[in-house]
């Protein structure tokens, strides 16, 4: 895959390293995006404080429910109204304790060529997660397996622009629920030296991951370095509750970062209005963000969200609609004048199969994101059916378009442009420019190839077996996996995790296949 | 399709009114789109001072080929530089030129509901038109007739935010080629009653448009009021040929507006840098420009380009590719700078059919193209296969990606935010907001549903039969062309536009099916 991003990287070894490169597939990963573009702010000075000044009045007069005992005494102890489990935030107690978080930060990867660094104009791709169902190498529709999870890790892996393997990217059906968070993080630190994600469907489940990072890292790295990220979702409107609370605390205790994620269904857990929905997301993120400076001042957090509409026909959510990137825009613009780095969701869908529904509205989601510059960019590959199923033909290709979106925001490059002028003078009117120097030296960082576009005529498209992109990209991902190398883990290190697991595994009952407390 | 673009359009009948609307189809045309957007301007004065300064470098030194006796002479007259059939044009005579183009203007269509502005940030939405084949209501890829012709004027009138009928959107092969212009013509006068291009497939064939135009709005009519446009393709780099000269003759001297199109494939025929691209295509759109003011001084002329990358395996135009949105960003600056308005190209693809490749890579573009800025946005519905065939299906899906990006270029609406606040109080933490009354009053224009795409569960989408959205566009297509209601044509315009056709296909041979001369 072409992704160069710049002229130094290929001056380093000079053209006979990139004619080596370009017959053996470099799946290095592309460093920590920093976004160039120009972002899209529609609202002016005057719009930014009427959405922030519509949050606190939310915060002051409606309120949250923190519906968990411990919050409920934080909030006590930090000053705020509380009225049972509703708490009324003061803005000028949730600015003072917003004003600690990091702008920006860098992420810690077992493998420190992996580090990225977060917040302002620097930005990740992390690919989807949470799937009951996938759709497999054979585009069958089925629940997923711990070997499917280790496959989407393998792909996370090996894709230059993803900078994560996440967690959870499909649920592992054949593990038991109660035991499952620790087998999904080891299969993330195991497949892949990149960072990855923490899961929090429990407070103890958040607080297992957090002994996982420790002992891969050390107690004492974790301190000083963000090596993982929790999600914590709300329930808009305006209710945090029990478990993303406590695994909050879990994370944050440890100096780990979470998403602070209102989950949104435009118009049915918020206003019929853009800018009152962003008002109403922007105090529950808020609130949240308070929070984790309440327990614990500094540590970093991220200002999230998931995003959709809903279908007055059915409820269901919908992606790629103009309101949603209407929103990203606005939101990116909340989260900058707070001065806190932010996430959104990338390449979502609500297509059943990957067909050209499914890529509209990725496409759209993803230039969005780009054009708001957001910085975790999250569910970057895979998603489809409104994340029911993610597909590996969807995955492989959304990972190409991170790389493009990864090319556009780098923005055009100008440092051979008078070299290339020279060649407009060579080559003269009517001319071609294929054979000149100029061009046989820079096509390649030039001009994106992607892979899993068929450009070919219909007549040499049909000779190819008339294929699809679905069954194309198939193919490149059975193509991947047979040249996956396994970045080995420290031999100490593994032994370590695996005992942990094992003696969690024993003091946490199988059987108790729902219980998620434990 | 939800596409009312503000409130006040609605409360014209109030509540009452918007429930008819809801159970009959509203096809009507939505006004001319004013973007609102902020665009995506990548570059500071200085890099657009540098692309200036370079294209006016290419056309003082390198010079232009203008391969076509009357352009050489006139340009002998205006003063430049010319030494047989390359013309060198000094930077002062070109600024003078292009000085009097104007930076905005109105289109008339026949029934002036439709007129649209271009220019500034006031834009419109033109299908796709050339291609050779179509993808037909039964998705089966074969050469289109006349009537496929009709079926895509009629489907363009019927599509809210397409604002022309363009001309030959697939290319009628049941009629002789010499003759064919004359029929297109009529097919796009007949069919619709907003505007549509005309024919510039050689000087004769664009003077016929003319004579049509002028009797379907009257000979002084014309003088005044733009009511088509023609395409002038360049060959890159840096050649006008004979039969775009004489086409765009024919259209300014009439005072119609023409695209001065450079035909860029990135790389093959441009520079392999995209700045340098840019300098060139900027190079050559200049050049047809300023010819256009010498042709008539102060006659409307839009600067235009088609833009690909090519692929280094086949040669063959890419799309969807992040170049190209550079590329659109940076035209788009250079246009604002000269204050002409400017013409790019939306929803292109390879794909071969419409997958989910089509999908991403129209999605894409159309981003790009929002965000760019662009005032006249051709091939907005249909292209497929690099221009080879036009869809029907992605036709309808397309159509309806313009109302999506239409709704998203307006912005945020601000009118109710104060209500939409109250809500949030009234509905407080952990309700939902579906029964309140703000949500009934303003849901359907808060929140854009799109029809094509199908966001229902697996079951439910399984229950309505496993439908991609290839068939469900399709079905939509013969849903709409079951209800099309023909907005007739004038009685006495119409006889005479059949006796002009009836007259020119007299004189003109039928049998000299591939003389372009006539």
């Amino acid at each position: 895959m072409n992704v160069q991003p710049a002229k130094t990287r290929s001056r380093a070894g000079g053209r006979s390293a990139r004619r080596t490169l370009r017959s053996t597939r470099d799946i290095t990963m592309l460093p920590g995006l920093s976004n160039r573009l120009p972002f899209c702010e529609l609202m002016d000075g005057a719009h930014v404080e009427k959405i922030d000044a519509a949050s606190m009045d939310i915060l002051e007069n409606v309120g949250v429910i923190f519906r968990d005992d411990i919050a409920i005494a934080d909030w006590k102890r930090a000053g705020a109204k509380v009225v049972g489990d509703r708490v009324y935030l003061d803005r000028g107690l949730v600015r003072a304790l917003i004003a600690s978080i990091p702008s920006d930060f860098t992420y810690r990867a077992r493998n420190p060529a992996n580090n990225v660094r977060l917040g302002g104009r620097h930005a990740v791709f992390v690919p989807m997660t949470g799937a009951p169902y996938l759709r497999d190498l054979d585009d069958v529709r089925r629940n997923p397996t711990l070997g499917d999870l280790a496959m989407f890790h393998k792909l996370s892996h090996m894709s230059p622009a993803l900078h994560s393997t996440a967690h959870h990217i499909v649920e592992p059906y054949d593990h038991p629920i109660s035991q499952r968070h620790l087998r999904i993080t080891y299969s993330s630190m195991k497949h892949s030296d990149k960072m990855f994600m923490g899961m929090t469907t429990s407070p103890k489940n958040a607080e297992d991951v957090m002994e996982m990072c420790a002992v891969l890292f050390g107690e004492d790295f974790l301190e000083d370095h963000p090596v993982t990220t929790g999600n914590c979702n709300g329930n808009s409107p305006l209710v945090w509750d029990e478990t993303m609370l406590g695994a909050m605390r879990a994370f944050c205790k440890r100096n780990q970062p979470v998403l602070c994620s209102p989950f949104v269904l435009g118009g049915a857990n918020t206003p019929a209005s853009v800018p009152a929905t962003v008002a109403q997301l922007n105090a529950e993120a808020l609130s949240a963000l308070a929070y984790t400076q309440f327990i614990r001042k500094g540590t970093p957090a991220i200002y999230g969200h998931y995003l959709s509409t809903v279908s007055m026909k059915s409820g269901a959510p919908m992606a790629g609609t103009p309101e949603i990137s209407l929103m990203n825009f606005m939101i990116g613009q909340m989260a900058r004048f707070y001065g806190v780095p932010w996430r959104t969701s990338n390449t979502l869908g609500g297509a059943k199969t990957f067909d050209a529904q499914a890529g509209y509205e990725s496409a759209t989601t993803l230039s969005a994101v780009m054009h708001s510059g957001a910085n975790y960019i999250w569910h970057s590959a895979g998603w489809n059916e409104a994340g029911m199923h993610c597909s590996v033909a969807k995955f492989i290709v959304d990972a190409e378009q991170c790389a493009m979106a990864y090319r556009m925001a780098q923005g055009p490059q100008w440092d051979d442009f008078d070299e290339a002028l020279a060649a407009v003078s060579d080559i003269g009117p009517g001319g071609h420019y294929l054979g000149h120097p100029h061009t046989l030296e820079n096509f390649q960082r030039a001009y994106f190839m992607p892979e899993m576009f068929d450009n070919n005529s219909v007549e040499q498209w049909v000779a190819d077996g008339s294929k699809e992109i679905t069954e194309r990209a198939l193919e490149h991902a059975r193509m991947l996996l047979s040249e996956y190398k396994e970045p080995k883990l420290d031999e100490a290190k593994n032994e370590a995790l695996l005992d942990y697991i094992a003696r969690r595994e024993r003091e946490i009952p199988a059987a108790d296949a729902l219980n998620q407390e434990y």
